[in-house]
């Protein structure tokens, strides 16, 4: 994962462009990728597709020649989505365009303008402190003009046409862990699923979305509104590689599945870790969770948006995540995904006292690990299993790990003592109605 | 306030008579009362309506003709309600008639009889000790006799036809928290109610109770059983110019609007308070919330129910309330009903995704306050506006002030995003059926 | 009921045999019972009625016939269910049939072997130390052939067909507070029982099962499909002859009846206790609670099945429990048998406004105890009796005992002022439905 984040790291990305459809064809040399484009001016939901944006060179410099600010030597010195601009500027027309960090004087801070037309440069505090000249030649070598927005699925069928969706945002240029983390971590999620899928497809079909931030999950929905009813569970999934503790933060329904997964495998990861409630800003969870959608979508952080010093700053490089703490993230989500993936309902098929487990040989096929858990596990799964419970849900009450219980669940199947509630899954019900 | 309990203050009141039309003169001159009067004998729900009582005088005097106990020095030295007598007694034959409270030797207790005749002097345990002859002329001027009840109704007309009301009773001699605060605060409320409505009237009709204590709302929820249909939300108001911090008592059901509203703007004033649970004794909270009624109606009060000292003792005189605390009061009531006004629910018009509030110059509309409140205020709104949530459920949620929460509402109706819900309320079902 | 335990507690008992009969006949001397014998075979439920196991003696002899382990000494000593067997064996083939607590060098632990055919001896560990020999004679005459289950029944008929169950198990042999205690106390509460309704039947009928453990339960659920269905309330009682504090074992649901029943009487017993959330193992509650049945019965002990030291060995004896504790066990559950007769649900028959108590005489009526709960306690009925709470609950809510709540609503219903709820009352609905 580190090696595809330190591939990944010099390309300037932004909500649209060329940064981003070479960030895709490198995610592409690993998992297939499903490319979508959409033309500016689209009608995406209340937004519309902007023009994009591209951007070659940028730089200041003194009369005399001398380059002080280079694009060259980091593409955070751009106003991501500024305008072009080349011309002779005085110092003080030059101030209101210079964005920098007092409290931070090394870091250049990274700093967008998609909505609204703007131009400027973010620059250390003593760069700008050094910028001492009357004059200065400025040029931004930017295009801002119709042309696409540009996002990328991959998709890991299932048995079931019900969905897991998981998001990730590729819109940020050299920021590690605001969301190169995310990108590295859910694309080797992406291969072993893949790899194993080939064998034995997992229940629900999974389905990653690589898009720009709020504008890309905005239009995956506005062309997937019938899909999207197939969403069971969802994960945004950002700043996965720094050394913060684990952050859940909830769906904003507050108590979806997803919500008890996450919850549940945190608990079991034996990792420092919160779960957080749901609030209304961060990142695409909130256009999944949006009331006529409707979506159950939590997000899965180490570092919280905005909380960490490093956030949206060159600080954010490539020593500020590590491949163990990447490994940790992965380890989490592939324990969340397949939880999602094996819990279910079941019937107990001899529901009048407890069936004799002895003569059918179920407690000689008890095998490894805790013996008395696991036979305690098949008498909480009969006990519970009237329909209503499912495998999680039985895991809490007995306070018994979740394999545990799902594996006294397919023992007890396989002695017919268990049958698998086939769930007729209706739609979600949205909030608000209409379209 | 305090010049309204200042004029109120030496009157007799009783649960009927000529002192409770008295007050209601005097309340008349600040705000426009409909006067109610019940003959003796009128069946009101469960109770009939007692003679009337009046007095003219009373007194204790030595032999000798020195008076030592006289009603024209204070109206609590006759029980309440007390029947005339004019005799010759013998000090131990007085005795039993006399009401004393040695821990307070220097007060004089309250007492009442109006449900069972009987005579009695009510004293300081000082005077009572001085009472050493053997023989005492004694004087109670009083008639009890068919009559009235009365009672007055105040109404501010609303928009809407369903009701707020708030009692306050008027049945209490010279005791100033215990209950001209009450009615002071109410009057001084309704002069401001009326004045604004008359620009623009408030979405619920708010209605005004003067009620002598139990009877007085029994009557007139026996006079009114279809109007009482319309009662949405309800408050007795008591005891609220001492220097007790506030305690709100819940209704009984315990989770009604009016609940939610009263510990939102207790915890909005920063003032101390405690909120507790509803119990079935206290003031006339009592008869809305009977099984039959089931009406939510709460109490806020200072000084709580036989919980102070001064309570029901001459002690609760001009100088135990004051200006500041019922200025307080009066504060705190203005909230809570304005609150009521402005809650409401509305539909998220663009439920799908977050709209794009930037283009319609939504976030250049904010001004004033905390700006990143007012904000997040937005995307709360938008996030639960999906017709269950009322703006004060979406306050609680977001941990914003109420008002926040309201203006960020109005804001966003103004741009369309938001249609109010116009509910449809049906009557409240009552616990118990029947007539 | 110490006697009674002194009586029982020389049988060797087991699921089936003689010694259960003898038992059964000992307690029939106490109060009526109806014994069910069910032949070998018999299907009952997802079990099979096993052989019959009886037995006469058993030892272990050194060769020079001297015998150093005895049957006769101790019916612990043969692993219960154990196969015929005589023969003279080594030690190292003895050896794997021993059974002994290294931690209670002193005592002899109880085994059983029901449904996997074996058979062994149990000794102290001391004895098994003292085994030095090369070779032993062994001999365990007893019999395993089609013969017999046993099991009883008692029951108070009472004035509804509904039922309370109380079930205890009788297959234990020489422990006395598993399971001598729980026959004893249920034994003497049913001599109680059966005096009063013969003058005035309780509301339920009350039947008392004597079963061996899960086969007992399991046998009487299946020949009593249709009278499980008017299960309204339950309790296993077991080891109630400790000094431990009481714990109340909670039902599967966790909100019946009879968990707020048992959770009231133990604190208003101000008696160390606690509740604690069900399990599925332990005793015969188990199987009313498996999703089929769906039964409310809960498990009431002291000591905690498998938590105190002397559990299933032979110190659990005579000496373990105490006529002290076997009283306070049956108080207890004498109150909760009587506060689950008389919790009911009333409707206010005045329910708009309060009624005029006074006029009626109802205050006059009160009286013992504390006149200020008994009043309160009327208050506080009049308010919830809407139809939908039972007086345990309107108690719970007024902090006052249930006698105090109960008390103050057969006076306003003496009065009028309460109409009890004829409770139409259907089948419980299991969890899982099928035959």
């Amino acid at each position: 994962m580190y090696a595809l984040i330190r591939e990944l790291y010099p390309i300037c990305r932004s909500i649209s462009g060329e940064g981003v459809r070479q960030s895709l064809a490198i995610i592409g040399r690993h998992v297939p990728l499903q490319i979508t484009e959409l033309p500016t001016g689209t009608e995406v939901l209340d937004w519309v597709v902007p023009n994009e944006w591209n951007i070659r060179g940028a730089w200041i410099q003194r009369l005399s020649g001398e380059r002080v600010i280079d694009f060259a030597r980091s593409n955070l010195h751009v106003l991501n989505y500024s305008t072009p601009v080349r011309c002779r500027i005085s110092h003080a027309e030059l101030e209101p365009h210079l964005h920098s960090l007092p409290q931070h004087p090394e870091w250049i801070p990274y700093r967008t303008s998609y909505y609204a037309e703007d131009w400027g440069f973010c620059l250390s505090q003593h760069q700008r402190d050094a910028l001492t000249d009357p004059e200065y030649e400025i040029c931004i070598d930017s295009t801002l003009q119709p042309g696409h927005l540009t996002y990328a699925e991959c998709v890991v069928p299932g048995r079931s046409s019900d969905e897991i969706v998981l998001t990730t945002h590729i819109c940020h240029p050299s920021l590690c862990n605001d969301n190169l983390s995310g990108i590295a971590v859910v694309t080797a999620l992406l291969e072993e699923l893949l790899r194993q899928a080939a064998g034995s497809p997992p229940f629900y079909t999974l389905r990653v979305l690589f898009v720009p931030g709020t504008i890309g999950s905005i239009a995956w929905l506005a062309q997937n509104r019938q899909r999207a009813q197939r969403i069971r569970h969802g994960l945004s999934l950002v700043c996965l590689g720094d050394a913060s503790p684990f952050t859940y933060k909830r769906t904003l329904h507050g108590e979806r599945d997803i919500d008890r997964v996450l919850a549940h495998a945190l608990r079991a990861s034996g990792l420092p870790h919160q779960v957080i409630d749901y609030f209304p800003y961060g990142y695409d969870e909130r256009q999944f969770n949006s009331p006529g959608f409707g979506l159950p979508v939590g997000s899965l952080m180490r570092g919280q948006h905005g909380r960490f010093p490093e956030y949206h700053t060159s600080a954010d490089d490539l020593g500020f995540v590590s491949p163990d703490r990447l490994e940790e993230s992965l380890s989490l989500l592939r324990l969340a995904v397949s939880m999602l993936n094996d819990n279910r309902r079941y019937r107990n098929t001899k529901p009048y006292g407890e069936p004799q487990l002895g003569r059918r040989g179920v407690y000689r096929a008890l095998g490894g690990g805790d013996i008395a858990d696991a036979q305690l596990a098949l008498f909480w799964v009969l006990a519970l299993s009237d329909g209503t419970h499912d495998l999680l849900q039985i895991a809490e009450r007995a306070a018994l790990p979740f394999q545990v219980v799902r594996d006294a669940a397919a023992l007890l199947e396989r002695h017919e003592l268990l049958a698998l509630i086939h769930e007729h899954r209706s739609p979600p019900e949205p909030g608000a109605a209409g379209a």
